[in-house]
């Protein structure tokens, strides 16, 4: 299986997300800076992925102290959490990931364990929160997969891929659930300008695994919609309200319209981790706004005149009235999506 | 006034919009192939540019015919007419240009006019329609920019600007008179994937006139829209049936869902040549499928991995009932256009 992220002797290691589809390069993040860089720089991305990303930047982090005691490292633990919380602000998971690092360092700092013990635990949270993403993965995959049309095209947006997660996906994990489940599924996926994660990443990884795919510019969907090309919607998430609103990749609200006016069902494919209770809707989701450059850049060529305007804000918020079903690995929830979410964070 | 293109000695000139906006090169096509080559390649491209492009290519094609007689140019004269109107299925303008130069070629045939009298006659007539394009943009424009906000976010799709046009434009036509009444207007332009049109030629001519213009890509439009920074749209046309559906650049159907879905109002403009009334509606219209490498490289890189699906229409098809008022150099038609088109193709 393709690594997006592992743990090696020498630090977090990544496949530079840049680079793909025409490189496949690594880079090897040898401090809690160099993977706050990597996060800033997208050579990783996608909510799962950054969440256990920053995990192992707080574990590295941790392993590269010269702290002698857990009481003389609290103050640079701070630090590297703060650091690595800095990076990206629309995704939850890194959030969740990181206070999840801060409730384990606490108990350590509680129990005065030694440094080695703590580097040993820090890091033995980072893998167990990849493992539970994979297995996060395969759970909402198998109850996505089992809403997919048993033959037909799905619409997906950005990349919600292995590439995006520690592996095998979330609504890329749905398609490659109903492709196991034997259904003829015929990927588009949505070139997701102006990063182009659909034409460069989720068009790459579905090829690497036999997956039927077709890139389309964003601008293409309502026709291809109109046309019957299209079955169903499967997107990703970076951050659900508690009312269900969810914030993606810019341009998933358009997609989220569209499908409506087509009378086409639309999905959200997440882990729990994205679920944000302590945001009561997506109108208080903070988007991030990047660089000018994406836009008017390509491969080092400016496509725009200097000196307009331009606007780049990396995610969207979609309304969960847009929404027929969110897969999670605990189910599928339906609306009401301020209930059902209410009741299965108990479970 | 920014020349789109020009007849001169030496042949057809035009400016390359494939090299916009950041060189201003020009480009003399010396032969009617040399036109249909340039209309292929989107050197120029814009219904009406089309159309009056295709005019010129007639004319000159009879400039350097060696036929003595116009009986004896006949033949050649229905093959460069044929050239021209192979080059591009979907903007009408083209084979309405095309045929009023055939029909005035039949009454100087009837005639028997001499071939340098031919030639004049056939010249003037792609002087005239040059002429009536430019005339017809600041008409449209004058009834348009009277429905634009008198402050506020005006978005628009592709170019349908002066480079669309012989001059002025349609759809910024309308925002250019909009500006010219004094009206506070910010243009949001959609970069407009695969070819953008809007990065980089509805910027370039904008920021030339000193307008406010702001570019985004595709898929941030409805983002736009719900955080209230556009109060109308105003696009171009290709083709306009005889219920009011229309044919427009790829990307123009889904801004019109988006438009509806967030109560904003959705306008086309566009000259009584581009109305086809013997087109019925807009599920007939000829969609072009452009080559995939527009959609799979930039600038010369390869985008997406090799051997993936790619899908390139040209263009989409917005169903009339999406469609606010279309403003035309006759006057503004609202629903039912059925009527309306039917009334004033009657003037």
């Amino acid at each position: 299986m393709l690594k997006t992220l592992e743990w090696t002797p020498a630090g977090v290691k990544f496949i530079d997300q840049t680079k793909l589809p025409l490189e496949e390069v690594y880079v090897t993040a040898k401090s809690h800076e160099e993977v706050a860089d990597v996060i800033v720089t997208m050579v990783v991305r996608g909510a799962p992925a950054i969440g256990v990303a920053a995990a192992y930047g707080v574990a590295l982090g941790a392993e590269k102290s010269t702290a002698r005691t857990i009481e003389e490292f609290q103050p640079e633990f701070a630090k590297i959490c703060a650091r690595l919380a800095g990076t990206r602000p629309t995704a939850v998971n890194l959030f969740w990931a990181i206070d999840r690092m801060k409730k384990l360092f606490a108990t350590l700092a509680a129990e005065k364990v030694s440094m080695p013990t703590a580097r040993e635990s820090l890091l033995a949270e980072a893998h167990a929160m990849y493992e539970e993403d994979i297995a996060a993965c395969k759970s909402m995959g198998a109850f996505g997969g089992a809403r997919m049309p048993a033959e037909g095209g799905v619409l997906t947006h950005c990349n919600a891929g292995a590439l995006a997660t520690c592996g095998y996906g979330t609504a890329l994990g749905v398609i490659r659930s109903a492709v196991e489940q034997g259904k003829k599924i015929k990927v588009y996926a949505d070139e997701t300008r102006p990063f182009l994660q659909g034409a460069r990443l989720t068009a790459w990884e579905l090829m690497h695994d036999g997956i039927d795919t077709t890139v389309l510019c964003d601008n293409m969907a309502a026709s291809l919609m109109r046309a019957g090309k299209i079955q169903a919607v499967v997107v990703g998430a970076d951050r659900i309200a508690a009312n269900g609103d969810f914030a993606n990749k810019i341009g998933t609200y358009n997609v989220a319209i569209l499908a409506k006016e087509h009378g086409i069902p639309f999905y959200v494919a997440a882990p729990w981790s994205t679920i944000d209770m302590e945001t009561p809707n997506g109108e208080v989701i903070p988007i991030e706004e990047r660089p000018a450059v994406e836009v008017t850049h390509h491969g080092g060529k400016q496509l725009t005149p200097h000196g307009v305007g331009i606007v780049n804000p990396a995610f969207d918020v979609t309304p969960a009235k847009y929404v027929t079903a969110i897969f999670t690995e605990r189910g599928t929830l339906e609306a009401p999506y301020g209930e059902a979410l209410k009741r299965m964070a108990g479970k």
